[in-house]
């Protein structure tokens, strides 16, 4: 199946060529010839590459693609499976095809025969040759239909997400770091934008390190090919190593491992309890994608003009006083030169990704999506890519990339409480509002609006969300400075974030790196944020996944996440239970998580000083209980009513 | 009337005694001998002093003061109007008497048998006396029923709303300048928290320079009495020359010419097609309000086992995580030391404070209101209360002062879009998120979020409101840094600031004296920021009410005001057309307001250097016009295709 799918490149000489029209018509000069003259039909890509019983979608657009298939009749008598219509676009090298595959379906290998029309020859005597009748050939394509088996378990606030940027964290691999036929094949640790050789089973191999720190959920940055060149025949900067450059759908990058070593982490980590989030990029695909070299049809991309980048602005979504042309900006420019903006108002635009989600979760088995640039996408499209994965897998967890400004905003595009004419169905949002808030919280001084009010202030918005319960909670991630650096290289302040992250409500989110202390600014570009994890690549100096190769500050951070991660893991009322904040004052914050079990009290001090703080205040959530235990250090806090609070601290006490 | 409910008064003795169960018995000592030896019923307050016929709502709880009064049973003849029950509360010196006035009452004098029992007494042989039977003492209160008059217009986004604060405006009747009886009866112009004379017919003699200016609505801080002390007996400041600390509701501060100038302010206010909306204060009341001195009952007022403030919080009430504690701070704490809190959870004041309201309405003939200090009253006292004057006024206008940081919890307060449990039925946010971006927008270096991008992204955020055209806008108020002060005295941004703010959607709101430069930050109090407006006050060296009067530069300012008032009250498109907003480029901010009639293009220009504006990106708005009239200059623009914008400017342009 995979040959019949895959053994067929492109020459060599196309590779480069992105579709316009007079590509389109030097490949037919190009390749019509050969194809009389085999008179044969070739099939060079059948996507999606496999297809499932089972599924309540019945439908199934099958998108083939060969030099001049256009025409091909699509044929099946394989019982359940029909061929209901077959499409064809300008490009005369496509062919889509509409099946229905019923419930009486059984997974096994289809045969398509797909039949086409070719000339019949004949030499005269003068040697010319004319065309004299046709003749029909037929060919047969193989397909698989799996019998469904992934089971997604939802992601929720019990959970605790690591991400990771898999070409950064560990080379398990090392056979890997030159994969041939790629265009870049190189790795090069020195170069900040090249692929520096980790992979998916340096990921496998580390899942007892993650375990052990308290992670129950992995989100790795995408992991589908990006096979794009480190730089293009200009010398522009083109290289993917960070996954949002999707050059095939069907298929993990080989570089990380391939198709096997996803299934095969995604398996592993399953054994141990862990989930799996997939980072899904539908507004966009990479410039070297292979449908970018041959477009089924124009309408596939967002056209403009000339050159149009997206403003990356959100308000003209939201605001009832927006202009379309600001809309069309937003959501229709290109994210950058090197990422085409996909149309999803074209409806096999639509089937091939809502299919391409799909086939991700069964393919590889994965429990929740993390889709990339949300609002940039066509909001119906999104809806109903959402509802489709709903209606497979009812509970599918989905966050989302809203890099907004505002409560408002962030709400907007996630199941709100807010009467608009578009209602998201997006389950969970990312939570940038709460990660602006403590930038504020640890750097700004107290005061009506600044330092620890930010929590409490952006938290006391949560009306507007559906459930905010499932936003997504972050110190850092790939796109942001490094949450050591923000908060000055500050351990106390380090210390502070981590304790909010893990006794917040949501689902909190750490970055890779962050639990060693990994530091830095995006300074001079990005990937000054995306270091390689220290002991995960053969001949580093340490191995920061060993206590022995972490400094004495390094395993103390390493030792404050792992602490709070267990104890959140262990402990209902910081998963689910209920939240109760009280006003700061002098800057202190103090709120309760709590449920029928435990009551759980934290209390931030922001200020440089020690503070003492009379707790009669929150006598409706201290309940008359008089001690406690300090889940950091274990000891026992026999008299409640008046706690002393270190500098620049967290004070987390389970209440007896 | 009014003599019957107003010609007695408290002994002076009693005065300066707060309600606590000794004054009350201190109070009975000194009042029983004289009342009992007197055998006659004294009624030295009925509130409120006068009701209507034809309410909708037929209940009227009639307040009753007098010495020892309790257990006086009421009763009447008068068609159509029946005492339904007398209750009596822990003071002896109240009755409360609920009425139904059905809509057969006719207007005219109802009166009222009072009748009580007092004792008979016999004198001894021995000289003592003792009490055999006792005799029916029956006396009669004269009440006036009114017919209702009022015929409140709705202020709307075509009104131009001038604050004023009585005291501090214009002089117009000296002879109120010593009013003897008041706690304080002197002027003092020097002294920033005394009185400074300004009263009602000085506002009404300056009506014409407000027609000329524009204003079409006044705002005036409460007008109704404040007989509170410059300081109290220990030197504590009690001033209250700015009106929200009231101490009678049911008539007019004498010193700004009483009731009667107020009913004349708004009659001559009428007579020139001006509005008036009164300023209304119902979450407290001032510490020498009469009720303060011996009030009906102890729950009258939220208690407090020591003094408590309020938090001056919002937050508490959106915030789904909330602590109980932490919403009866911020609502039920004082908002000062002497504005004492009403318990709006009190059926008699819920009652007091509805009527109070109906009755200023038809009273005084005002056509809405502005709620003070809004979200510190209880959440469903504020809807009963609005509901109560909508019922009786449809579409009765209503703004809230709701001094708050997002537009999240700035909506929650008034209509909105938000699925909550309460939901406020006020119809109109004065809107400070629009205010602090106004600081920003002309003060901030312009950036992602920065600068005019603030107009933008707020606005953006209008979806939350159920309408935000009744969003009342502004530069300062009372209680704010005097806008010219704000943006550095620099002409250039004042301007931008007025364009803004008589061009955006909403209702614009101007403070007194801001159209001639008045200036000040409220340092060291918010005193500064309310002096005198020059030229209304006997002795002024310059009246600034004249074009003589004024600078070069004030009559600039004047003029500037002065043309585009005239110009949006003529123009339905700025006043309720629509508004399309365009995401700011470059340091500039383009909007348009635009209905059926005519296109306004608005361009601000926030940087410091002269900027080109190519508009073809405006097409959808500027629909292939290709000149316009610019509305402050009055000169003809026959090229729109690309406009010159001077430094910190706002062109304003009229499309042909």
């Amino acid at each position: 199946m995979s040959f019949m799918t895959r053994c067929y490149f492109l020459p060599g000489r196309l590779q480069n060529l992105r579709y316009t029209p007079i590509a389109g018509f030097l490949y037919l000069l190009l390749m019509f010839p050969t194809d009389v003259l085999s008179q044969t039909i070739q099939i060079q890509r059948v996507s999606p590459a496999h297809w499932f019983t089972g599924f309540q979608r019945q439908s199934l657009q099958l998108l083939l693609y060969g030099p001049g298939i256009k025409g091909t009749k699509v044929r099946t008598t394989y019982p359940g499976v029909t061929v209901d219509r077959v499409q064809y676009t300008d490009n005369p090298n496509y062919i889509f095809a509409d099946l229905t595959i019923s419930p009486a379906a059984k997974p096994g290998m289809v045969t398509f025969q797909l039949s086409r029309i070719f000339p019949l020859t004949e030499k005269r005597a003068n040697g010319s040759t004319v065309v004299n009748g046709g003749k029909e050939v037929t060919i047969t394509l193989p397909y698989e239909l799996k019998a469904r088996t992934a089971k997604p378990k939802p992601v929720t606030s019990a959970d605790f997400i690591y991400l990771i940027m898999p070409d950064r964290f560990a080379d398990g691999d090392p056979s890997l770091d030159r994969v041939t036929g790629m265009a870049d094949n190189e790795t090069d640790r020195s170069n900040p934008f090249r692929r520096h050789g980790g992979d998916l089973r340096g990921v496998t191999r580390h899942l007892d390190y993650l375990a052990d720190l308290g992670v129950t959920t992995l989100w790795l940055t995408p992991v589908l090919e990006n096979d794009q060149p480190l730089t293009d025949e200009n010398g522009t900067q083109r290289s993917s190593y960070h996954g949002y450059g999707i050059t095939d759908h069907d298929h993990v990058d080989k570089r990380l491992g391939g198709d096997d070593a996803y299934k095969r982490l995604v398996d592993a980590a399953h054994g141990k309890g862990l989930k799996i989030i997939h980072d899904v990029v539908y507004n966009h695909m990479g410039l070297y994608h292979w449908l970018m070299k041959d477009l089924p049809s124009k309408d596939w991309l967002h056209a403009w003009p000339s050159y149009q980048n997206t403003s990356y602005r959100d308000q003209p979504l939201v605001d009832p006083y927006g202009a379309e042309i600001d809309r069309k900006i937003s959501r229709e420019g290109w994210f950058v030169p090197f990422m085409p903006d996909l149309n999803q108002q074209q409806p096999q635009v639509v089937n091939y990704l809502i299919q391409q989600a799909l086939y991700a979760i069964e393919t590889f088995g994965v429990d929740g999506f993390r889709v990339d640039s949300y609002f940039y996408n066509d909001p119906d499209f999104l809806n109903r890519l959402n509802e489709a994965l709903f209606r497979e897998f009812p509970g599918f967890f989905i966050c989302g990339e809203n890099w907004v400004n505002s409560v408002t905003n962030q709400a907007y595009f996630v199941r709100n409480r807010i009467q608009t004419s578009w209602k998201s169905n997006l389950p969970s949002a990312i939570d940038f509002q709460l990660y602006f808030a403590t930038n504020d919280a640890l750097n700004q001084a107290f005061g009506w609006n600044e330092g620890v009010q930010r929590w409490y202030q952006v938290l006391a918005q949560d009306l507007l969300y559906e459930d905010a319960f499932r936003n997504v909670v972050f110190l850092d991630n790939h796109d942001q400075n490094r949450f050591f650096s923000v908060v000055g290289e500050d351990l106390r302040k380090y210390k502070m974030g981590i304790a909010f992250l893990l006794t917040t409500r949501g689902i909190p989110q750490l970055y890779y790196g962050t639990e060693i202390l990994m530091k830095n600014f995006k300074n001079p570009s990005d990937a000054e944020v995306r270091q390689d994890f220290p002991g995960g690549f053969p001949g580093d100096p340490a191995d920061k996944f060993t206590e022995a190769g972490r400094s004495t500050v390094e395993n103390e951070a390493f030792r404050y996440v792992r602490t709070l991660a267990r104890y959140r893991r262990e402990t209902p009322a910081l998963q689910t239970g209920k939240l109760m904040q009280f006003v700061p004052q002098d800057g202190i914050y103090v709120y309760f998580r709590y449920d029928s079990a435990k009551t759980i009290l934290v209390a931030i001090n922001s200020n440089r000083e020690e503070k003492g703080l009379a707790t009669d205040r929150f006598a409706e959530r201290m309940q008359g209980k008089t001690s406690g235990r300090d889940v950091l250090s274990g000891s026992i806090v026999s008299d409640l009513s008046h706690l002393k609070l270190p500098p620049l601290s967290a004070t987390i006490l389970e209440l007896n």
